[in-house]
């Protein structure tokens, strides 16, 4: 067998990957670990900046996401008990889109399988090949019989624990990792959300995030121990918590009811450079994490997504490869600005178990002093809705 | 002796203050541990905020500042052998009044001799006395002989070994501090300086600064270990090192010559809070320490006068103690607000020797945000030019 690229995932970067390539007419499979609906299963971020927004469109899958998304102005950062918002939109003139990364996966899934185009669910042993050659190829099992499918270019979308990241040799890349004191115990819930828009809490007792995924279900988060079990967080106890995180107004508008989803996260920044080895290019996890503060984790994978299609096209539509020899640094030079907004955004708004009494200082000092200067507030605001392209 | 404030140091800040008080009908002493020409001799900072500009101008002392000081309109960050200016005024339509201390200092007592205000020079033991009460006093001794001031208020703008703070009752005041891994080596030479405006550098060998005193004396100073020492550094060597941590075209500019000051410095945060104990209040360096960098140390000190000036002023003018009452609040208030401003710009611009290789990139992500970004480099310039009173 044999195609253009092979794309390694069917998460949401190798969907939008893929999506784009066909629509330019360039062939293209997916060879995905698992079953359609495990992919589907996985609970994950979901603030979307302009320019992912206008990446879906572009790829023709934005139709669902617009009716039923839920844009957004603006947030909260609260502290010391009072709410203070961030006019995002008075402050930069673009929005966010809150619609989660399960239903831009699921939009994915139905526009690839309406199109027709190949995606091998439950393929064992991918293996990427021969990629610092000019004839790659990617073999994979399925149903016990090996497979081989050459191609020209590889795109490892298969997130940080996959293969493709894991094939190249050591001693090429180069890793930069920071793992944070703490994790993120979240729950979903079938309540209406606290607030029609997202608060970040800075408490002495921690950090909290009223978030949501519709109008009718909730997502919240508090900060807690990476030793904390979920058997240790009952329902009960997670509601009070979280009220007890914010200011009174907002706790007093938390709606409770029972969890459907309860998960603790470690928190970690993780950076591969570069990301693009001869025919094999990294996108999105594979080479890159960001703690989920900030909602950057999704919208850089699309932004490398976006680099790498338009290198990718570049060498199709009019037979050059500057685009794509471009590919790593383009891309690196914002993961890295995400990466810093992500650490910055952590930092500010989380308690960290062996601060001294002068960093909690400076850390009220730059949260006065951030939601009461107006060109402070509009740099959170620009590397919130994304920086451009 | 009686006076309405007893003002313990006669730096700038107890010379401003006992100005603008003057200037107001309202008696005031300075008592000084050491003689005029002691004071005058120390080398200190030379950048001064609109602020601080305006207020030397209300208390009359701003003729030969206007007429030899050197105002900014921008500085460079230089990193990566390249320099980007920030254009301060372009950015905050304010600038900066490049005048040192010690000149400022000069003119205060000049205009304080010329207009027959007492101040005690080699006052020594000089010691606060019951200002939790409402007849607070000050002893000293001079020649031999011990004195005592009766008052209605007494101002430690004494620094930070002054007695002033060591006069508190230890349970009664909180402080916080930071040490930073490195000194400062700074040397006075009368050559012209590297450029018309500062250049802070940030380089892999260390933190560099290009500054200057006039248009004949530059000031320079590289990052340094706290185990140097003085002898460590010939002139030759100085001029060598901050060459290599220079954009090469700036290196190209530096004139070199011979030092006629050198020191070394450490680098320290510290806040002392409260900033008022019944009739005593801390002013400057007695209650608060920066790190140079950012250049907030004497800009500090001076709108803590500012507030303080008003708050005396709204008693004796108006017969209101509201001003007064609020003092410490809003001087720590916008002292913190400097501090984190002081210890950002350090953490941005130095090496520190334990960082790790995420950290690293991590400084280097925000330099390549910060001026590539319009509203980052707004926050920087507001705070560098002062934040609003």
């Amino acid at each position: 067998m044999r195609t253009q690229v092979v794309i390694i995932g069917s998460g949401p970067s190798g969907l939008l990957l893929g999506q784009l390539l066909a629509n330019s007419g360039i062939d293209n499979v997916i060879l995905e670990r698992v079953d359609r609906n495990y992919v589907l299963g996985r609970v994950r971020a979901g603030v979307l900046e302009q320019g992912m927004v206008d990446l879906l469109d572009e790829a023709g899958v934005g139709a669902r996401m617009h009716a039923e998304g839920l844009p957004h102005e603006g947030i909260s950062l609260a502290f010391d008990n009072r709410r203070h918002r961030i006019d995002l939109h008075g402050l930069t003139g673009k929005r966010v889109m809150v619609y989660g990364q399960t239903e831009v996966t699921h939009d994915l899934m139905d526009k690839r399988e309406a199109a027709g185009l190949t995606t091998v669910y439950e393929a064992k042993n991918v293996q990427p090949h021969d990629f610092d050659t000019a004839s790659p190829f990617v073999t994979y099992e399925k149903d016990g019989v090996t497979h081989r499918i050459d191609c020209d270019f590889i795109a490892g979308c298969d997130g940080f624990h996959g293969v493709s990241r894991k094939s190249v040799p050591q001693e090429a890349i180069r890793t930069y990792e920071r793992a944070y004191p703490f994790g993120w115990l979240g729950i979903l819930a079938e309540v209406p959300p606290a607030d029609h828009e997202l608060i970040y809490a800075n408490h002495p007792r921690g950090f909290a995030l009223c978030s949501m995924r519709s109008e009718h279900r909730s997502r919240y988060y508090v900060q807690c121990s990476l030793d904390d079990k979920i058997e240790d967080w009952s329902d009960e106890r997670f509601w009070d918590e979280l009220r007890r995180r914010l200011p009174k107004e907002a706790a007093e508008r938390v709606t409770t009811g029972p969890s459907f989803e309860k998960s603790i996260a470690p928190l970690r920044s993780f950076v591969a450079e570069p990301m693009q080895f001869g025919r094999l290019s990294l996108v999105g996890d594979a080479a890159h994490i960001v703690p989920p503060t900030g909602a950057k984790g999704l919208n850089l994978a699309a932004s490398d997504v976006r680099y790498l299609y338009s290198g990718l096209r570049e060498y199709y539509l009019d037979k050059s490869s500057v685009g794509l020899d471009a590919y790593s640094g383009k891309a690196l030079s914002r993961v890295w600005k995400a990466v810093r907004f992500s650490w910055w955004m952590t930092t500010m708004l989380h308690r960290f178990p062996d601060t001294d009494a002068f960093g909690q200082r400076i850390q009220e000092a730059e949260l006065d002093y951030l939601v009461h200067s107006q060109v402070a507030s509009a740099s959170l605001a620009e590397n919130y809705v994304g920086l451009p392209y």
